[in-house]
């Protein structure tokens, strides 16, 4: 019973028409620039600002009436947070969103905006995952994770189908997918969708200089833990730990492997800015910074980049608009 | 032979394959802090950066053969001159942008990169208009007016049958489009649209505070002209003159009027950049400006806007940033 295309048909009913169909863009200066044809599905469209609403969706909708009255908990002072947030807001879920006592203000407020109640652990003496455990133990509430289920996979997938519908429409087939990549909820759904309609093309995962835990974990064959952990700005792509399934997923479809650090994400934001006319926040950049920075060969070829996210701080931004083309 | 959806329809025809139909995004903060539901029309992502393209492409694919082997000419130092340079490029046809000498080096460049010839005159010595009709006239090229044009209007009107179509899909029907407005050639185009599938629904041009040449149009009868031409950030709507042809159309459907300054528009800029996720210039955030403002009744509508353009200098974009939700 392993994850496979029928699991995403299935995530892609189960979300219709709450789910914003993302735009698959174009921009005639980046093709020339980058002597290929580069198409960038443009996530930071999608309510909450990120992919992850796809997979939060999913999964509360697959959980039982009961499941649901009892509500959901997610552990999480980013995107997949905002995700669960809004995702049970719209399924009339209640949802309890698990933050450090550290989380950032604005963090906080998206989740409460959506009705969430929101705990706080002490990340010195709490450790998360226990202390979420128990406190959804002790409530009935169901844990929705934030990449390592199929179900989350299966909606963070329903992106590949789109980006098939959309290369369609323009009689485009692509020869490679360069994906942003952390646990590898999405990079595993988006690619199991792109390979079952483009078995010859090549994926590409991206991740944070110094903490490709996705590409170390391909090379021993299990999920391996983050050595580099500290602040980043990339921290949409910067999680503790590869998953077990999606690795599984990456494994099966041969995919490789490239990293970026901070000043190639900003320089990525910058050309969004520019060319694209798109917020995309550090780690939702990924992608495009890769390929922009020459680690990637994408010359003479239809290329899909993801733009995962947008949620980005002003000053984060400010920063990005420093960057010449 | 008075304008009307039909040629809009066939503008559709024309431009099918080469405009990219932009998205019509959503924000459940903003429909709460607004107490209404807001739908934006994208236009920030069309090629060029803005709905001209629209309006270019749909003029110079009318021409004959002829005229097209003659090649167009346009005087525009802002988004009409680009796109004017894309359509024809796409269309294999030479293009001259006439531009002031001291036009931004970004602007002459967007041009050339298109592979248009840009010809400057000097503003304080010659009249831009005369200046132009001589040199097209010595060259046979066909003069591209900016908005005073049926086909001009006709494809600027495609946003309007984009807009129809994405409301469909949603069983929504709107109450209110809001446009930001200079001569008239999206405004006249999309209401034209709007109004043939809703017709009781209201229409508001929104203009620069100072510089409010349709509003003075549509009170005297005739085209005014614009008494504020000063340097401004709001440049995309803040053009010399209004329509003849946009003034009968906007006439003909009562729209009403509301205007708005460079605070206010960086304030929308701010705006959409940390809910919407999206880059808009200060003229393309116009009418979200007069919402934010509170200058425009939208409690319990359904509002449709404009964000007609997102090219926009990185210094300018930075002042937004400072701006507070």
């Amino acid at each position: 019973m392993s994850f496979g295309i029928d699991d995403i048909l299935r995530a892609r009913e189960n979300i219709a028409g709450k789910v914003i169909q993302t735009p698959l863009l174009e921009s005639p200066f980046l093709n020339r620039l980058l002597d290929c044809r580069l198409f960038v599905k443009a996530e930071n469209l999608q309510v909450t600002g990120a992919f992850k609403f796809r997979g939060a969706l999913n999964k509360i909708s697959s959980l039982t009436a009961e499941q649901r009255a009892k509500g959901v908990l997610a552990f999480s002072s980013g995107n997949h947070g905002h995700a669960v947030a809004a995702a049970a807001s719209l399924l009339n879920c209640s949802a309890v969103i698990v933050l450090p006592n550290t989380a950032a203000a604005i963090k906080v407020e998206n989740c409460r905006w959506w009705g969430a109640e929101t705990v706080f652990y002490d990340p010195n003496k709490d450790d998360r995952e226990t202390f979420s455990k128990n406190l959804a133990e002790s409530r009935g509430m169901t844990v929705i994770p934030p990449f390592d289920d199929e179900l989350i996979m299966a909606g963070q997938g329903t992106v590949g189908l789109e980006i098939h519908e959309q290369l369609s429409q323009r009689d485009v087939t692509p020869d490679l997918l360069v994906s942003n990549c952390s646990g590898g909820g999405l990079s595993s759904g988006v690619t199991e969708a792109f390979k079952h309609f483009y078995p010859s093309a090549s994926v590409v995962l991206v991740e944070p200089a110094g903490g490709e835990k996705m590409a170390r974990s391909l090379q021993t064959g299990k999920p391996e833990r983050n050595v580099n952990l500290g602040p980043t700005m990339l921290d949409g792509i910067n999680g503790p730990l590869a998953g077990t399934k999606t690795l599984e997923v990456l494994r099966r479809h041969s995919v490789s492997c490239a990293s970026i650090d901070e000043e190639e994400a900003l320089a990525a934001m910058f050309t969004a800015f520019k060319y694209l006319k798109i917020v995309v926040e550090p780690g939702g950049a990924a992608s495009l910074a890769a390929i922009l920075a020459k680690k990637i060969d994408v010359k003479g070829k239809n290329v899909v980049i993801l733009a995962s996210g947008g949620n980005v701080d002003p000053d984060v931004f400010a920063r990005a608009l420093n960057y010449a083309a």
